[in-house]
């Protein structure tokens, strides 16, 4: 598999053919990949919600200004953050990091304090754009693997965020929607499917110091 | 290939060979898949600097707290928003789909007045978080074609930006560094290679309503 051939192959999708689904084992992978996103500390402050439902998909639609893709695709994927991060965060974190690793809390005991102490000293906004750059993070690496497993995939960060989290009930799980995914296979007729990719030429973007 | 082993494969590297270097052919793929990046209304308002002299890398290390992989990973990769985005570049992004997929300007030209209208609406702040925002789907883009690729990387968003700025002299080309991506190989004695994998469990970070 050549990387570049299929990060050419991906295009934001702008009609997906609702009658094919995704497999058990593709979306599998995309949970999965999701979990297994780098992110700052380690803290995964960010949750996905896989919707499959389709009069769920269909209510959501008139919040994404009317974009078909999220009911016609067929999963919607929501990236959303915790509504916010905290010392008990960083304890469950460095717990895990024990109970996986069997390390000593000799060690664990100044990066967890310094930890606390890092997201202590950040304002409510500062960890609430913190954990949005990592829902980015999450995106970008969802929207390669996509690319990689031939899985079509529409980004799209313009939607009534507020109304998703009342639809899913979001707020109730201490969570706050910030990014969708619609996940799925290209309509046949997609015309956007055969455009030609525009980009800047690499000399506009790219700087090397030799 | 299997998706998820490369995912698993790769891990936030500690240290690096220092006498293994990336190839152009890997250099080449790393600049390309950069520059395929998915990016809200295909406006690329970011860059990439590609730095592999030594002694700039090492000039460097300092202003990443110390952290050796600056300097010891084969390239370091330095993504950078632009300073601003304003009507110019949203013209010259319609110029450029105009020239490649030979659209006639008046199909254009609605969607180029919309995106204009749109871009003045925001702060120059909401600009700003816009553009990192962007940097941080790259940088989810890039450690995930690392993994495929089996080229080591280390996301760092901690550094001073504004040194990195300076000696690099990214400010006279209206730039200014967001995130680093030292990138490499990764070298024999790095315990963190072997360290198991710390992640919530899925059934912590997924919520599926089917």
């Amino acid at each position: 598999m050549d990387t570049i051939e299929q990060l050419r192959w991906r295009y934001a999708t702008k009609k997906f053919d609702k009658n094919k689904k995704l497999s058990k084992l593709k979306i599998d992978t995309l949970k999965e990949a999701f979990n297994l996103t780098a992110m700052s500390f380690g803290l995964q402050p960010i949750s996905m919600v896989v919707v499959s439902n389709n009069k769920l998909k269909e209510s959501l639609v008139p919040y994404a200004y009317n974009q078909k893709q999220v009911s016609d695709a067929s999963h919607l994927l929501v990236i959303c953050i915790q509504s916010d991060v905290n010392e008990e965060d960083v304890n469950k974190h460095f717990d895990n990091v024990k109970m996986i690793r069997n390390t000593p809390e000799t060690i664990l005991e100044p990066y967890r304090k310094n930890l606390i102490k890092t997201i202590q000293k950040m304002s409510v906004e500062e960890r609430k754009i913190w954990s949005i750059n990592q829902a980015y993070i999450a995106l970008g690496n969802l929207m390669t693997v996509c690319a990689f497993e031939e899985i079509d995939s529409c980004p799209m960060e313009g939607f009534i965020s507020e109304k998703y989290d009342e639809i899913l009930n979001l707020r109730g799980m201490g969570l706050k929607s910030v990014l969708l995914l619609p996940v799925g296979y290209r309509a046949e007729d997609d015309m956007f499917a055969s455009f030609k990719k525009v980009r800047k030429s690499l000399d506009k973007t790219i700087i090397e110091l030799n």
